[in-house]
């Protein structure tokens, strides 16, 4: 076994800069992980690079994505670019036989995410794509309670991703509201995480009923604050799906919901019990046991802690609160753990083109009226 | 105008208790409302019957509903038996110029709600249906706020109504399952709240796409527990809504949801803030206003109080709780106030009938897996 | 056994009207109950009296509560009066053999009190004191439970009563703030229903060190705005107990808290387990018990429903929410019930006396700087 | 300036661990403070802590505590061993000059603690004492509320600080239970965080009235379970405190609190409005403003997010929630730029030798049932 990795890191945005933090925590916090090296990382902008490169303790840095592909030290090549970039850079560091982590969503089009799962099939590297929420202790914890059957047979799922970015009529006309440059709207962005985390509690998504809705249909002009331009994608989506193991379930979204600032969440129903969960309080979950006797019943607010897989690698007592950037740091042990012992990575580019797949089948039922199997 | 008003309640089961207890309360808790005398009681069952009337102090009892039509001194007929015995009796008091204060929901069947709505055109009786969760205080000062624009345009509603009765999938079989006795499942019980509480809050709804789901297909057959019957409406029910006003809407509601007793709640995001509800605590609101400055945004739980309409009747200090039955006394108090001052009550039968459409509209899109105008 | 009761109600003011509404629906509401005959009110204020009288169907009225003690037809006398006139008529009614039943504080003073617990001894009468918030049906669970075991020896209580009708520096000077008048201050009003509730869940205070805080000590004249005067008694009171039993305690009570409305509020901890308590949510307890797998274990929020004591004579569903006077008229059940079947009522006099020789040691152990034992 | 510090760490247990994580993020976090050199550990256990240099990136290792002191290259000691050690090490420190970051609690004693503060006061070296909890940014947030006024002059102050790990009457005796060995029990552990966070808050605390309670006296024998022995300090302290500015406070703290985690939680009632915080939830707060309309006033939930200080170096977006080992890089990031610019730190052993001083008062009260002054 390799007991050390080489990882290029190419973007060196909001999303890179959390990237960063996890590579350099990773294996203070889980000393048994194989030791991650941050040898390269990559950024056009030269200035911002290299500045990023000092911060964080890269040991090279590099204009050129592809000094990442063609360098054969490099093992893990980190893709936090912007999604249009993703596929090309993707594909050719699996054909280098490079593992592959790159942040959600996979592509801009189901077309580009079909090509990049193709190239993961045939590549010996293993593919991770940065579902992060995932990574959760507590929702680690929810799914072992429901594998384990102690809420039963999961029948309905109602989940939720809100927020207010947009809520204000007035933020103005930008890339985001144009379908060429962001594709969907909120569907594109917050459902995503939606529709992974559904799939990781229920399983996955057979057919969607799907609707979209633009409350704010034209925003103002950023050039020019005496006239507005039109939103050409949805503010707001709702979709109801069936799953292939026959459960239902609801998905809504919405990037103008005020006073939602990251309410991932969800209730599950099983035939035996029900839990909770809002990533707003993102070390709780609450579970509901029909087996209790009559008088006791109630939802059950249980707080992260030791017995729940991975916080104690960063705190020893329960009830002391992990954070975002945290399970960023899970998400890094769990690539290298996989890569190392050969264990299958979650999720992988076949589990995250599913979620590709349910976004282009919404699309196509939100302009048919019909139901779309996916 | 009058200061009395003679009523005869027909039904004694579960929900004319309550009836009972309001006429009985409502002068005491609102002395300036006219008087209410509680005429006479109808029931089929007369041991029954007469118990009750002895209970609650009616001045008379009959087996025979008819003599609540007949009649001359009885001013108000309330309605509440079994659905499917709506139909008649409220067209032959409405016929017999009395006022009609019927049960929800209004009928078993979309024609024969059509018909009672027709008949309370052409009658000078008055009508009211029996929703009242709308009654409660905290939602009327909900109303307000958004009729005053507190939050803005109304832009997204997105509500659920979840009970857990039927999660049990060893509960029996029962009248309940089959469509000829009961029509929709969880669409005609539970929705229905549901829809009418969205109406009150958004306005009206112009069409929908309805989608049903019966996890339990099949239940123990309670004369032969080696065998089971097929479950013939649904568990749950997800309704996507547009509203005339150009609004949208979530609808969701379930009686396979373990753990929820009474959940009808619901939250409406306008441009200038949103609005929480949840009647498992429903002396509580949460208000979110954009207008906040930044680092002081966030969901203010407003507590029931005399502040709001009709509390302080019950009792003078905020936080003190009302209940489930004194929001039906409130009901009776809008019904006799709005008689003796002919205002208009809400939601009369044009109200109510339009519940009735969406639910037909539901079932229709869910069997031709189309959006349908309501 | 006698099935029929007549009382007497002495008083017609706000707490008056809470106890009218009670008799009013005691039968209906629990038919197997003794029959209550609203026999009498009285009022020093005619007008006010009769228009009260005829509000609640009583079937007379006086201006002299003596006709109360004499009428022999009278069996319960009820007392809500201002608190210093409890001692006498509760006296006379109990010297003419009434059963007495007395808001609560018992009096204005120790002394008073006593005398009025020496003359309960000595009767035939039965006594019962007001503390209302006790016949709470989800708080007579939590009473059991602690009884069943299910969090083991108690061994710990932790409670608050917070309002803020005096949190506004600006509210004027009254008689509240004499202590001729009123006695002490938060001590006296709210703090009594929470040394009731402690009594209640966890047995005898046996000593407790008190603790007087007044932060607003001068308020404006309301005669003379431009002057203010001092207020004599606290806005705050801390008490630490300790239990006959060997349980401490913390009771905590304030009238400047802003945005508490009624918290009545406790927390237990036994050696097995945990209960929570907030009377703004009063359909609510939370439950923790410390024999639940170390990876579920969470407070377990339960909901009022008819598995607990006397919730379904309201409402057959759990969840519905019973409110403030739904639990007067489950005192009033509980005198009925109590004299027609010779059972003990709580709080009696017997029992009520303790809360007042609280108040008395707490006032003494803030005077000393020790603590003292009741 | 100096751009860039070098740091000793003696001790690599529980909060070592939590300490060298902060190091290593510190700079990556926050960029624009002097750099910070892992220059140098110490553990007297040579396998341990060289396993720990290595883990975490530590230029050299020492078995000798005293290397820190006499190696003129370190800038910074920080103390991270048992509670005994502190001292010493502390005003070696100091005398050589060195910036002393010492964990929590000062010492054993207050006479240590004394002496520790007055070399602080000779020394041109600054300190710091790790209550880390101060640092969360939406505490740092409501005390800036405070401080402008927005809920007007602080008035009162009720905290608590409850875990369980010691409810169960099972666990066995320790160190813990033996006041030579570990002083106080509740009072020297968790009551510090509360005593420092209320000063923090409120201000100095000028008398305490102290109230200590042993719940499970006996303990079983670790080595002979037939066995017990008796606890010698407190389960639970309970302090009944007035400020210098005249506010009041109650300060509770239990270690037998069943199903309480981390539960640092308070209330601050002033005289305009209210501010309610619990640790269990780290990254809120409710605020209370009683200048908003009688109709909508109710607690406002904050969540932690750019607006508030210091969170958005970790991420951008309100709502995604910091945890506890977050709290510590802001508390080495506040070292690092107090030092760098001569700012004064908070708390430094002047500030913290009052916790130990109120530590002091509370023993000396619960001797004596009389307050004192502190």
């Amino acid at each position: 076994m390799k007991t050390s990795y080489n990882i290029a890191l190419i973007g060196t945005g909001y999303i890179g800069k959390t990237h960063a933090l996890a590579y350099q925590a990773v294996n203070s916090v889980f000393p048994d992980t194989p030791k991650l090296v941050k040898a390269l990382v990559v950024d056009i902008n030269e200035a911002a690079g290299r500045r990023f490169a000092d911060q964080f303790g890269f040991q090279s840095f590099s204009t050129d994505w592809k000094d990442a592909i063609n360098n054969p030290h490099i093992d893990i090549v980190s893709i936090a670019t912007p999604n249009f970039l993703h596929k090309e850079m993707a594909i050719e560091a699996l054909r280098a036989g490079k593992h592959v982590y790159c942040e959600k969503p996979l592509a801009v089009s189901i077309r580009d995410a079909e090509e990049m799962a193709d190239a993961a099939i045939t590549s010996k590297g293993l593919t991770l794509v940065g579902y992060n929420y995932l990574c959760n202790p507590i929702l680690q914890h929810a799914a072992q309670l429901i594998q384990s059957g102690k809420i039963g047979k999961p029948l309905f799922f109602r989940g939720v991703n809100d927020e207010d970015y947009m809520a204000d009529a007035s933020v103005p006309h930008s890339w985001r509201c144009e379908r060429k440059l962001a594709g969907p709207g909120t569907l594109g962005d917050l459902a995503t995480h939606l529709i992974s985390l559904s799939e990781f509690m229920v399983g996955e998504v057979a057919s969607v009923s799907g609707h979209l809705y633009t409350a704010h249909s034209m925003r103002p002009d950023p050039n020019d604050k005496s006239s507005s331009k039109p939103v050409e994608n949805d503010d707001v989506v709702s979709m109801v799906v069936e799953y292939a193991n026959g459960a239902h379930g609801e998905l809504s979204s919405s990037r103008i919901a005020w006073g939602r600032k990251n309410r991932l969440a969800f209730e599950i129903h099983g035939d035996k019990g029900s839990i909770l969960f809002d990533q707003e309080r993102l070390n709780e979950i609450e579970l509901y046991c029909a087996t209790d006797d009559a008088a006791n019943q109630g939802f059950q607010k249980i707080l992260a802690g030791p017995a729940h897989p991975a916080y104690s690698a960063f705190i020893q007592s329960t009830g002391h609160q992990l954070g975002f950037n945290d399970l960023k740091v899970i998400e890094v042990r769990n690539l290298l753990d996989g890569i190392a012992h050969g264990k299958p990575l979650y999720p992988s580019f076949a589990d995250a083109i599913r979620v590709e797949r349910v976004i282009s089948s919404v699309l196509q039922s939100a302009d048919t009226d019909k139901r779309v199997g996916v």
